[in-house]
């Protein structure tokens, strides 16, 4: 089983980053992007055995405590069979 | 519409970040995790008007020239209307 998990800063926080992508894709004439947001992608390869409850148990709480920074970021999350 | 992008170094490539994260993982106790890759997440907010096809050919090039490094990475995106 496959966990993909997405993290992104939280809309409300500055992202400069996807900023300067919008604004690197402008200078080279790519009129069709309106906005940029970069996050962080992890594809986690869970052990054998886990019942789907037990995989998203553990998913969420590693994204929650590990991979994320609560206090300006966010995630998502889907489980792969 | 809004285009979700994941870059990702190929499978041939070293993750020493991913391994890093994993080491951590397994240095508290989460042993329900056998690996962890890494990559990037961009979510690209597309002018309106563009017709699906347009869009998708649209972002595969941006993905191809300016999000991703061919030679170490690979992406993968889906369309969101």
């Amino acid at each position: 089983m496959k966990a993909h998990v997405i993290v992104t800063l939280k809309t409300s926080v500055l992202d400069p980053q996807g900023q300067t992508i919008q604004n690197a894709l402008r200078k080279i004439g790519v009129t069709s992007v309106e906005a940029v947001r970069q996050g962080k992608y992890f594809l986690l390869t869970l052990a054998p055995g886990l019942t789907l409850d037990a995989a998203r148990a553990e998913v969420e709480r590693i994204s929650r405590d590990v991979l994320t920074n609560s206090i300006i970021e966010e995630f998502t999350y889907t489980i792969e069979e």
